[in-house]
């Protein structure tokens, strides 16, 4: 009997998260990238890059991303992942460029549309270290995260001209519908991974029914051979990890989604603190991790080989 | 012990079928009227009033509303809701302008924004009678319903100070969320309205299992108090309105949702015929439909003659 | 598109109710099938008999059942099934018996053992009509209604062996699990006739999230083509059914399952009542109903002319 | 903000495994008293305690029951409960003999009637090392597990009146409901402690959605404040824990439960072998582990040196 081994990312310092709440978040290319390859080293099979600027703030700079996937590249065998969600603003072409100019084994692709408001995180930051913090997260209250079908077809068709794997971000029901739409419309290859995403505010709440639920409507609607992953924000964050294994899907830790290390409020020191941490309960719980080659392997990627940094 | 009686809504027209997919549905200002008219006559307790042109096409123009609304009035003393929905590229503000000038009793409230998406009608509209619907309908594919956090405070305020009662349109399971966050916030005020719309391409689908979702997750997150209704739109509409009743819930029927009459495609030649069907139903399973003002109770309304039109 | 018929059961007098409880309860051969023929013109698909004596006492004597279901075949082609729950007391054996002797075209078999209280009932009767009646409603509490694995391997292979078609009484989510072991033991034949049983205290109550489980869990562990139908006991019988038949199931009414005719209490005065209001309700809801013939085909039993009686 | 900290049952030995399928099954009075023992040292906040004979059958012998529950006594400050369960044939009151005379502070109380088969454990059995064996599983194909309501309402007006706190073993959904009965009846006292156990023959399968289930419905019927773990036999058992542990349960181990320690069929070597296993777990997932007398306060418990033995 063949034995489905957990595959671990480790989401490194995502868009969500400001400097002032925690000293500990990877900015600039070298904070990243050191950040990074502790985290591979530590253990993980996927990493989810995306890049900030010294000061914290969050940059679509393709030249900045080249240089922390590169350096990443040179000192470990780890998937390297992007993010596509780029900045308010931005067009679905300059959110995709990257894409097209590094050839990324996989990246992630947002299923849909939906409200994405960060301004409650706000009104604990007493004293923000940098300027930008207080306007970014109160901005949110004003804004709509915008992925059009046309969009969505956009993006999954540079992805699939460029050898990208697509992790799919479902933050609501319907985005699986979404998903199904295009499944139908036969752009979306399998296998598909999906990444489902708990407790943003304007998407499905954080909670066990709601994860339950997710699952089973997933399977319903793309097939039972789906391979699926959860972000699970804040302090329960292993708890929610462990309950995706569990229930046969796969774990995903790191800044970008949780700047804890327990319930109590403890603050991760590191990417690689939380990686070592979430291995060693599947450890215990008598799961074995994949090893970035047999991700690969999982999810059918083209290779470390095949990308453009 | 107090017998609940169930709220029979019909939605007249909406903004989303076009002339030619049916022959029966209403436009212009007398059209609209008439139809509404009947369909309270028929029985129901509630109307939803969007507005289009002599040609169909939806159209935002107050005056236009204002005197299908007073035709009704005059008419008949049914509960006269309106649409907040607007058309695409208009501002809050403009779409909100009806309820400051009309200050009716009730009006839709969205809860969030997404997709919605109906570009997949237009495949079947071969030799469209005019020629805004193609490009209407192909247009979704492009678009996103907008509705940012701030605009829907400022919709609940709008509709707070002028006495018009919120019914909220929820799409997907987050949206009852969004709600949830402006209880707390202390501007929605009990009892609540919902509108449970599932199958838009873009939102939740239509199934049973979320229907029954949809139902216990509001009930978790605002109130074992809280009343509903649902939109279901296709060919098993008066199945899913069934439901809805066994449920707890209230039903809603009317030549926006659907324009037919049963599961073979037979369509309806009138809102009125739709109306009478569903409470042919009501009473076979032994419910009592509440007459306008049992409705307007049951809501807490302001009453017929606090509006302005 | 081949349509879907319901299957209209109607249970015709049960071991349940007793003449107290109403005057309109079938009682004796003459009683029994005259109130079974027309609820069979009336419009059911299958009638399910039980034997009461004169004084409406259960009975499990086979020459009384012979009389009951001979005169139903002689008037009428409608399929005739038989209980095998038998009376306390009586071995798998003696519940058997009649199977062999009348060779009927389907019969009920139960799915498991669990208590089986009707005690509560008792406590609505006043002045009893018959001294029966007291002693067995409370004797209830005290006993378990026993059905071994043994009894069930017993009843199917007795089923099987006299072309008599399984119908599964299913009290609670185990008994799903029960009959997945006799399906991989390869004793019961497919298609499979479920008839879920809720709301007798000691199994399931009944509840619509209950009903929706029940048959979730039921596609998952014997296959997405199972038929099914649902007994519904009390004042809400009439809802409960048509949510069955929204549900993708049949309908199963009768003065054994409930002895009402709407929520409001008042009595039915025949199954032929009963049976009317459910075909009506499921005309207006755009189903059509199985005649016996073709209900035969949709469940393969062997005819009317296979029988020994 | 009070802390939560989990409950850790230990189930020492049970009466479902047999010396064969593993050699260390606890057995005899010193045997089971030593493992018991052990585990308190471990950490277990509360023993289950089944009688076995030096040839491992069980046994319902109150004496030998009285030697191995003093023997830990003695030894420990751990929570000892037993079994109610008896064996096949014995009446009720010779099942609870054991409550009145040695009055536990806690003892598992069955909750309804069911199938209990162990009869496919037999089919592993090549060369059984006891002639009992074979037949005591194989017996249970012909057998039922009888809990009158007769007999629940006398199982807990004897814990009541012994002060003895009833663990309720829920086996399926009905069970729920019938504790329900007894609580509305006044004779169930609070803070309920319910054991949910999944997977036996004739109840409810084992799978993560019929766990969720059983929690909502629970919750529902029987309130928000109950308090429960569950049962969750074979070689998952530690992941099953571990999410009742994040669903806001408790924890049960034992090799009562499961003769293994993971996946790969690792046979446990000890009782507290298990318990430390479960205990690192919930440690790793920043849980902390109940002390007994934490367990006692949680469960309002009598003490330990309220009981008679």
């Amino acid at each position: 009997m063949a034995k489905k081994k957990i595959i671990v990312q480790a989401a490194i310092t995502g868009a969500i998260h400001t400097p002032t709440m925690t000293p500990y978040l990877p900015v600039g290319v070298e904070g990243i990238a050191r950040n990074a390859i502790d985290a591979a080293n530590a253990g993980a099979s996927i990493l989810h890059i995306h890049t900030r600027k010294e000061n914290g703030e969050p940059s679509s700079d393709v030249g900045l991303t080249r240089q922390i996937l590169s350096k990443i590249k040179g000192a470990s065998d780890v998937i390297i992942g992007i993010t596509t969600g780029g900045a308010i603003g931005m067009s679905v072409k300059e959110r995709l460029a990257p894409i097209s100019e590094l050839q990324p084994e996989i990246a992630s692709c947002n299923s849909g549309s939906m409200n994405f408001v960060l301004s409650e995180l706000s009104k604990n930051l007493e004293n923000p270290k940098y300027d930008w913090e207080k306007p970014f997260l109160e901005g949110t209250y004003g804004k709509v995260f915008l992925n059009t079908f046309e969009d969505l077809e956009y993006c999954i068709n540079i992805m699939n001209e460029n050898g990208t794997k697509p992790e799919f971000e479902i933050f609501d029901v319907g985005m699986i519908n979404n998903l199904a739409y295009f499944l139908k419309k036969g752009i979306i290859k399998k296998p598909m991974y999906l990444q489902f995403v708990l407790g943003v505010l304007g998407g499905i709440p954080l909670t066990i029914q709601n994860v339950m639920f997710l699952i089973e409507t997933a399977k319903k609607q793309l097939g039972d051979d789906i391979m699926f992953s959860m972000i699970a924000g804040g302090r329960r964050n292993f708890r929610y990890e462990t309950l995706s294994a569990i229930c046969g899907g796969n774990v995903r830790v790191g800044l970008e989604d949780s700047i804890y290390l327990n319930p109590a409020g403890k603050l991760a020191e590191s990417n690689a603190q939380q990686v070592e941490k979430i291995i060693d309960i599947l450890h215990k719980l008598d799961f074995e991790v994949a090893t970035p080659d047999e991700a690969r392997e999982m999810l059918q990627l083209k290779g470390k080989n095949n990308t453009n940094f």
